[in-house]
């Protein structure tokens, strides 16, 4: 075992504070990483504050890992000592259900091993995430980090990244289709560069006229106010995909109705209650509500290598660990453009 | 101009009464057709009395029509006198869109001419449905009916068997995969049929015991009652397809926990007021909740000649038209196994 230096929140009302851990030692799959840059997801909030329910305290957030290998396990196959490697929602599953061998462990029949707020595969070691300056994971849960990009930025790749990225693979987004995302924050920054680049046309959905400069910058090729109720009926039946990355409530028939026959809206973020949902919405053009959730292993790599090869990295603000706590606030406020990443080196 | 003997609502909340409307001259493209059989569908109810708003009266229901072929315009090539057909939901559309070329009539742009409570496409003419002893519509949307079928029991085919067919379809329903049915209605009771004919392994899932002996023999394997809460657990993530046909109000985050990971729930029934959808409830099993209407000439056609190789027709009672205002109450009390067909000698 050895010691690790972390931020963690002690109870649910806790601000975060400079804590200890330790991480296990080096298994023969195993790689142990010094942790470089941590990004802080939306979710980190929502779990360090208990809003989901069930969270476990002591808690360590952070599942947006990026750093160097300093020891590898004498099993290890796909990494050495100074190499980059990244960690991100998720540090093992069981490996035989049916979900894990399609790659989609994070949909393991047994609940996969998420980076923190959970346990091991053994259901008793608790996790804990990269707020902290090493972590030790299988060999199987690192990802390769292409060494190509800018690290701090590749951070948010590992939650935000592949949040976006799973969808618009999954429902086969390509050149000539038009892609709706509805919110600019840490998911839809990274939905607007992906989208863009797999050569949809990308119109940001806001409520922020604010944000339309930003959009084009990311790649959008058009913009569209929420808030104005024309915008639903000029763009009705409009978009092959949207990916609806907001956590407020809001009207999914509303935006159901800018869907396509035959189209898909899918939700990465989820509102504080659940939203109705009229039948007409849907039958009326036989098109899917739908969710995802990060993706899998595999999924993963290839995002990183796409990114790798197309320069696309997250738009970040690094901070030094001692100010997470006011990074929250400004992240309720919406005052991040787009992901705050922790530089692990301030621990 | 020919007058027609048909029954006919005259306000929203009027009963059905003898009538008399007036069907077009034969044109170049029309077929006449002496209706034999209209089925009752539950739409019909709720058009009469105008519940999902913007209903038109005087209105004669009716969208499952079978008869036989009086009088063919002299360009029709498909259809000769003497020949069976039907007319299903719909009786034009524009054609020219991009949901009429791929063959998606329901989804019509400019909204298809349907049946009955609609009008043509030159958007003047009032539409009247099969509650009536003839009708002239034009070729295209003319079905074909099998010979080998007894007639009244082929008439729900036309929107009961279609709506069913085209999500089992769509959704690419095969042998060895799981398809939960819910509710055993007019609806139910086809999705039972066709989807266990494909192959599929078909459980009902039913608020009512009573149902389970009728389900069994119409093909479901299994049989579960929704409101044993119970049923909910043990079948969690069982199923690749859902059919949910119910138009009362049911919980559909419960349902969606039956779905399998990447699985499906259609829906085909519209409940009163819009159902609360959980974000989770999509997220955790990339799982979609889609809508299906009906289905378009084409693949109504394919499944007419399904269920003619393969000898399936709805479960139905016939009925004299002078019944009809108490059928309308008995199908509110769901007392109808599983589909009232109006004979229209008895216009």
């Amino acid at each position: 075992m050895s010691k690790v230096k972390c931020y963690a929140a002690q109870a649910a009302k806790a601000p975060l504070a400079p804590w200890e851990i330790a991480r296990r030692e080096v298994g023969d799959h195993d790689v142990r990483i010094e942790i470089a840059y941590c990004g802080v997801c939306h979710s980190d909030l929502h779990q360090v504050r208990d809003e989901w329910g069930g969270s476990v305290f002591p808690m360590v957030p952070g599942h947006e890992i990026v750093g160097r290998v300093t020891k590898v396990g004498r099993r290890v196959e796909r990494f050495k000592e100074g190499d980059l490697a990244g960690v991100g929602c998720m540090v093992d599953s069981c490996r035989t259900c049916q979900s894990c061998r399609r790659d989609l462990e994070q949909f393991c029949e047994q609940g996969a091993a998420f980076t923190y707020n959970g346990t091991e595969m053994d259901r008793k070691t608790p996790t804990y995430g990269g707020y902290s300056s090493e972590v030790v994971v299988t060999e199987k849960f690192a990802l390769r980090v292409p060494s190509s990009l800018e690290l701090s930025a590749v951070a948010p790749l590992l939650c935000a990244g592949i949040t976006t990225w799973s969808p618009l693979r999954h429902w086969k987004v390509e050149k000539g289709q038009r892609v709706g995302v509805v919110g600019l924050g840490g998911l839809g920054h990274m939905a607007v560069k992906l989208a863009a680049s797999l050569g949809a046309e990308v119109t940001m959905l806001s409520t922020s006229r604010s944000k339309e400069a930003d959009a084009r910058r990311l790649g959008a090729h058009e913009f569209a106010l929420t808030r104005d109720d024309e915008t639903f009926t000029k763009l009705a039946g409009r978009f092959d995909l949207i990916v609806d990355t907001i956590s407020a409530p809001h009207d999914y028939n509303k935006y159901l109705g800018m869907v396509k026959v035959d189209g898909t809206m899918v939700v990465v973020g989820v509102p504080p209650a659940p939203e109705p949902v009229d039948a007409f919405s849907l039958i009326g053009g036989r098109k899917s509500l739908a969710g995802s959730l990060i993706g899998g292993i595999r999924e993963t790599q290839e995002m990183l290598d796409y990114c790798g090869q197309h320069g696309i990295v997250a738009d970040v603000e690094v901070i030094p660990a001692a100010k997470i706590n006011e990074a929250y606030e400004r992240m309720m406020k919406g005052d991040v453009r787009y992901r705050f990443v922790i530089d692990a080196k301030s621990l």
